[in-house]
């Protein structure tokens, strides 16, 4: 049952829960990881820096997929990424690329408009 | 052969010839499209709207395919979506989620950032 599809599974399961040790202990040392609107960032701390934030502000998360498919060291989703901040919810629609080896993810990019989320953000 | 994956392999290239008939013959009649920081359109002749000038305006169209995934009815691609227009390439990076029945997309949805492509056809 250890295929690619279990580790991004595991990975959303424990962002949701905002276990971010038990997360980053899914990707690799030297995860690469980009928002696309973004910037790329490299290794574990990074995307802890990233995701840290997001996970503290909200009360919940809930990572939604919508599809997921996978080969044996990939995995691609489509999602909508929510976080409760404030008594409100602010929902991102977002596609996922996830590369897999040795049971970590070693490569992350989300694919959103940057503009959705940071309207949301503002308080719109 | 006659797969979700081949499908939408074929749709791609007949985008990259610029061939719209070909193309919007693998979408079915009743197609959801949706570019996710803009609208969801329904129908072949709403494919058509939003591809001809995209395709009409550009002497060269490539739709690079950095990763694909499939299961029996579902595709998801990530992608480099370019188009010559003026001597430049206009480039955008895209993941698709592609839904197929009976050998014709019936949902295909592009996830991108609007600011990074509308950027480019501002003429930055």
């Amino acid at each position: 049952m250890s295929n690619a599809a279990t580790v991004v599974d595991a990975f959303i399961e424990a962002v949701e829960r905002r276990d971010l040790d038990a997360a980053l202990d899914l990707v690799s040392d030297d995860v690469e990881y980009e928002n696309v609107p973004m910037a790329v960032v490299h290794g574990r701390d990074a995307v802890r820096d990233t995701l840290a934030p997001l996970v503290a502000s909200a009360a919940e998360v809930e990572w939604r997929v919508l599809e997921q498919v996978h080969d044996a060291d990939t995995v691609l989703n489509e999602r909508i990424d929510r976080f409760r901040v404030d008594g409100r919810w602010i929902e991102v629609r977002v596609a996922g690329v996830f590369k897999i080896r040795d049971g970590r993810i070693t490569r992350w990019c989300d694919y959103f408009d940057l503009q959705q989320f940071s309207s949301q953000l503002g308080g719109s």
